[in-house]
């Protein structure tokens, strides 16, 4: 079971942004910047480019409803999107509010408290669309 | 008129693996790893999430026939992806055959001839469905 199963599953908590019956959304909480959100498709597949046609376009589709209210909640350049999946065997989609190459090269993190975790998050939610 | 539209328009040669009404798809001549392509839309915008919810559907779609045949042409671990936009302001797909975290953190670039080039555009176009 991966590590964003036990996520979906409830036994390791999240910082929640969006969820619907095949897909959830999360802070991720090592961040390359601020507002980095995971969304992850709630069966569980290695590749994106394994996922049916319809299933990676519903993935896809959920991004875009996700990353819009992280434009609005963030304030940055632009949201970067990135799917990579070398680490963890669950496909997960990055959604990164970036303002230069740095935040979505994985080589820098930042540091948030709980507090701003939960503040972050719910004001993502909050813009959900 | 950006880099991309004067590749569209064959103002500036590209080796093309794909095409239809609305999207190109052309490897990248400063590739991060062999086979790395660029899926655009035709129709210059410069952020993705600033494209219609349409538009961005179809190019993402266009994009999975793109790294499906890619997957098949050039032997890796997974085919990673990623949007970034800071460099030139019109929306491009990365599509890259990844086998390890630098080949999709644009820090090492892979030199390959003219030849090398045409040979690869030329094997993931026969592979395309």
């Amino acid at each position: 079971m991966s590590i964003f199963t036990k996520i979906i599953t409830g036994e390791i908590p999240s910082y929640k942004v969006a969820e619907n019956d095949d897909f959830i959304a999360f802070l991720d909480i090592n961040p390359n910047a601020k507002g980095h959100t995971l969304v992850v498709p709630k069966k569980e597949e290695n590749k994106i480019f394994e996922m049916s046609r319809e299933e990676y376009s519903n993935l896809m589709d959920f991004s875009y409803t996700v990353a819009k209210a992280l434009e609005k909640a963030v304030p940055c350049n632009r949201i970067g999107m990135s799917v990579i999946g070398l680490e963890v065997p669950h496909v997960h989609v990055h959604l990164i509010p970036i303002n230069k190459m740095a935040d979505i090269q994985y080589i820098q993190k930042v540091k948030l408290s709980n507090d701003e975790f939960v503040a972050l998050a719910k004001s993502i939610a909050d813009k959900i669309e």
